[in-house]
């Protein structure tokens, strides 16, 4: 396989998986992109829109490519990597098998209960959108943005190092994580502001005044709370699978904004002020950091 | 004074202060934009960008001006303001007094406190940007956004006239609205998701695995934590400025924060989805409006 094009299948075609069956078309890395999907119409809409080569009437069919990436939601994944284990001796034949889901250890644990899946490579794009359905595909979605991947005990290394190859080829930058910080992490960083955006657009939508409080909200708002918008399905998986940590982080927030409450309700001016400062110092850094990688 | 240009006067020449001055010499409402601020560089960096015509060495100098626009943050402002009433005969002599604080509660109780203060009229733009100081300065930053004007018992018509025509001369929309309203509504639209993000990015800040956390945070993370780079002073007064409203909206987000803990902790998949998916709806039909808004 080494360097020539692939043939790669995506299992499950949404926003992520047709983002990347297109941006590995563009790349050069896929002779082919099969796709199979359990909704027909995201498989006709697929190749109408020339996003995928064509659709797989099984999963068998898709098993046919060299890299068979999972593509579906977090609790989905689980069951469909379950079934794709049983169908390639546990990893051992058949195509690489790789995945995007935003958590870890639950795929981790599915793939190492009956022994090593030496061909199955856990990953995971820092890439995402508001916007969800293969319609929103987006070639340039993961371009500078990273991928971890969490390699699994008795690794095949040539399974690490094509699908390193497949994020490389999109211009993404690819890491390795142990899963367990990978959860912590992403539950710190992304599971939990999407809860608390989540919860703050809830709340407010509940409210007796509710008609004023949308009707006056503002830019740092809509900022705010625009992972909000994000596919309540994929985000109900998300926290189900990482349940403990995510927990871990909610509770850690969940203290320190009770400290902030408490400096509120004292009229605690220097404490606000130095937590507020604390915060845009962090925040800034991250900022320019950023923003000197995405030009970089 | 009526449609002809007037005189305006800037106290305290920050971002919002600045973009005001701007703003107005560019809508042809001020034929001279005079400033004061206890921060001589301020005023001079001001002079220099061509944001104001003249710097006032005291507060008399500036209450020449046909307006006077308190511009600095909450608590501060009540200081200046109490000090303007004393210098205006309680607001019945001198310019119409307006100011641009995020809280309006405090405000009003200063000018109500002696009687009524009918040329005060209490003000709020909603807009704002994470960027602070005069050097910040953006003539385009009213421009379709509202403006809250809150009047007082005994407002003066005119002078409730001028400031919506000062308004609207820079493209915002002007609407009245009560003081406790006002405050309700800001602080779960905006002085809560404020607080929220300073407490995320301060949480993870303080976390043993903060360089990871930061390396690892991607667009969603940027996006919602955007606000807790603004001005720490200025929010620092809003907080305690808006103690109460602020302390009843930190109570129910944390409320319904405990009830989604609980979700998560349940397992309780169907929860949590129609939890994200209302929130998602009501945040969905809010974006809509707000594209609409802008481009009509």
């Amino acid at each position: 396989m080494a360097d020539q094009p692939c043939s790669v299948a995506i299992l499950g075609l949404g926003m992520i998986g047709g983002s990347l069956a297109l941006a590995l078309k563009a790349s050069g890395f896929a002779r082919r992109v099969l796709a199979w999907d359990r909704d027909p119409q995201a498989l006709a809409t697929g190749l109408d829109a020339g996003v995928i080569d064509e659709a797989c009437a099984d999963l068998d069919a898709a098993l046919a490519a060299d890299i068979a990436v999972v593509a579906v939601p977090n609790v989905a994944a689980a069951g469909l990597l379950e079934d794709l284990l049983a169908r390639t001796a546990h990893a051992h034949d058949g195509p690489v098998l790789t995945d995007v889901a935003s958590v870890k250890g639950n795929l981790a644990a599915v793939a190492t209960a009956g022994g090593p899946a030496p061909r199955y490579v856990p990953g995971h794009p820092i890439a995402g959108s508001e916007r969800s359905g293969v319609a929103a595909a987006n070639p340039g979605l993961f371009a500078r943005h990273r991928v971890i991947l969490t390699p699994l005990p008795a690794q095949d290394a040539d399974a690490l190092a094509l699908v390193t190859r497949l994020w490389e080829s999109v211009g993404a930058e690819v890491l390795c994580m142990a899963v367990a910080e990978h959860d912590a992490v992403l539950a710190a960083t992304s599971h939990l502001p999407h809860v608390l955006a989540y919860c703050l657009v809830d709340d407010l939508a509940a409210s007796p005044r509710r008609d004023d409080l949308f009707r006056f909200a503002a830019g740092g708002f809509r900022d705010f709370t625009r992972i909000a918008s994000s596919d309540p399905v994929m985000w109900r998986d998300v926290a189900l699978a990482n349940r403990e940590a995510l927990l871990e982080a909610v509770d850690e927030f969940s203290a320190r904004l009770a400290l902030l409450r408490e400096a509120i309700a004292a009229g605690d001016g220097a404490r606000l002020e130095a937590t507020f400062s604390a915060a845009k110092a962090a925040r800034d850094a991250f900022a320019e950091r950023e923003a000197r990688r995405r030009q970089s």
